[in-house]
């Protein structure tokens, strides 16, 4: 039996409890590739999933459990009912399951519906920075909120992004900006963070720790359209409403989990949609259309119209991947963190 | 000074306040249209109006008020600035807007904007059956929700009414089965309702007073995508939450003012979207889109695929007007109640 290097733990914690481990490489079965993992990309998730703090459902405390939901590679082998698109050889990147095992081992499995070509004019590292986020920013604001791809006709709508140097928000900015052709607003408080937001494509960045309100009026900006929120809906949710044009929608990527003033939303007619980018794999509702965004993302890269988010690279040791979790729970995070290579 | 007929009201209670007056015959002045009335659609809006309260802002209790958002006319006369769609003499039809006077008078003067030609295979009481329920079913779920305009490939969604045989409920069964290409289960209780519902172009009737789930299932239907929720959502929002799929929306046309569990909702992606039809006209955002979707629906009557929802006619009388209150307010109305002809 052929075996892999894989970096896990078998209990929840601390950074302390990620350690090296020795796994079998996995059979490439029903719609699934083999994929050899070149790159992780870092996320949120990651650290949630090691605490066992996730939203989406509480893992057991002893099987080993591989965190690292985001990956560049290339195509092993090819299950007998995978997608057409698919060949050996194949250089791929796609964001995962959580249901499933995490990426951090040498070799991987992947449903081939929620894989999408890999960029050909990024690197592996550059690569594996971008699946979850702009899966994340595709279908919380273009499917959920109905944001048209643009140029659009007439003034501009305008789009909040809560976060905006963060992995979701610094390809939200991108997205929305350079795909939707909306004006963007992102919020940042720190001068490096502001600088990163500005070069992701935002037109305005103003600091989430000041009144809101006050700063987009100071910058001629009545209301917005659209807010894609990256931080706690509770924290924040009746601020943000109060910023929100009629017909306008709120984007949380976090459950609304305090009572909230609903009936204030109702004359404006503002919606809430949530987004979490594991719902199609996890509950197996339209998994091919994440293969499709990202495809689609793919091309907008190679294009030139979309870059990477990648800012910090990271040996993928144990070592690499506890300095990466303790970077990204800092809150200080700029752009995404990669691991890599692999192996 | 040219006066005309009016019904209404110079205080708020019960029907016994509706009376008879004279006013000037008001002047198409910006962009507004004269419209000669022949024909008032009844709403719920009416009798909340009547009592004073309306969810949008209360109305001062000795001005003369009258209701009645839906109207079909003729255009009498054109302001300098109004949409160059219509001239003296068209047949239009529209909800008008209510931060002004309501249509139950034998002029009126309406924005141009949210106007649309009445269908020319529909009389006037048959045409001002649709215009406030059709808004709120096409604003709701095509805008709102994203429904696209049909036929779909592959398995059509399902959207379940809440209150199929009601004004919103009867459009809303059409629209969205005959023009969206849904599955279209809808509910009702009565002998009377159920077979209006069944007329109006619903796959499936189930009654509301029952378990929904249970019957949905005995239907063979595990889920449902959209839900039009035409009753107060205080009762009933966290049974309809129970019955939506992932990704699925729920559109409510009164305020949520009850906590609710949206905590819930984040795993599966449900989205909540509120519809106020008069949103646009007291806002005046985007108020040429009511123009645009009249228009729509007008072409959609004349081609055959919508059919009036007009099931009760009064004269338009005081005592007419008492009438059509009553029924609208008794919860046992089917389709709309159409007062006319004026004058």
């Amino acid at each position: 039996m052929k075996t892999m290097k894989a970096l896990g733990q078998t209990k929840f914690g601390g950074t302390e409890v990620l350690h090296e481990a020795t796994l079998p490489v996995p059979e490439a079965q029903g719609s699934d590739l083999l994929v050899r993992v070149k790159a992780v990309g870092i996320n949120p998730a990651d650290s949630m999933v090691r605490q066992n703090v996730a939203d989406f459902g509480k893992l057991q405390n002893s099987e080993l459990v591989l965190t690292g939901w985001d990956c560049a590679g290339v195509v092993e082998d090819v299950g007998p009912q995978a997608d057409g698109r698919f060949r050996k050889g194949d250089e791929v990147f796609f964001a995962g399951n959580i249901a499933r095992r995490g990426c951090n081992s040498e070799y991987t499995v992947v449903d081939s519906r929620i894989v999408g070509r890999k960029p050909a004019s990024l690197s592996f590292i550059e690569a594996a920075a971008l699946p979850l986020t702009a899966l994340t920013v595709w279908e919380g604001m273009v499917e959920g909120c109905g944001i048209p791809l643009g140029p659009q006709p007439g003034t501009p709508k305008r789009a909040l992004i809560i976060g905006g140097a963060g992995g979701v928000g610094s390809i939200g900015i991108q997205i929305l900006s350079r795909v939707c052709g909306l004006k963007v607003v992102a919020t940042a408080s720190r001068p490096e963070s502001v600088e990163f937001c500005r070069k992701m494509g935002a037109h305005v960045v103003i600091d989430h720790s000041k009144d809101l309100k006050a700063q987009l009026t100071a910058n001629g900006i009545d209301a917005v359209d659209y807010v894609l929120n990256t931080i706690n809906p509770d924290i924040n949710f009746d601020t943000l409403t109060a910023l929100i044009a009629p017909m306008g929608k709120i984007c949380s990527l976090h459950p609304i989990t305090k009572p909230v003033d609903l009936a204030s939303l109702y004359v404006r007619r503002i919606s809430v949609v949530y987004e979490l980018m594991f719902t199609r794999p996890m509950l197996n509702v339209q998994p091919e259309m994440q293969g499709a965004i990202l495809d689609h993302v793919s091309a907008l890269v190679d294009a030139g119209t979309l870059r990477t988010t990648l800012v910090t690279q990271k040996p993928w040791t144990v070592a690499g991947l506890a300095e990466a979790h303790q970077h990204s729970q800092s809150g200080k995070a700029i752009g995404k963190i990669v691991l890599g290579p692999v192996g």
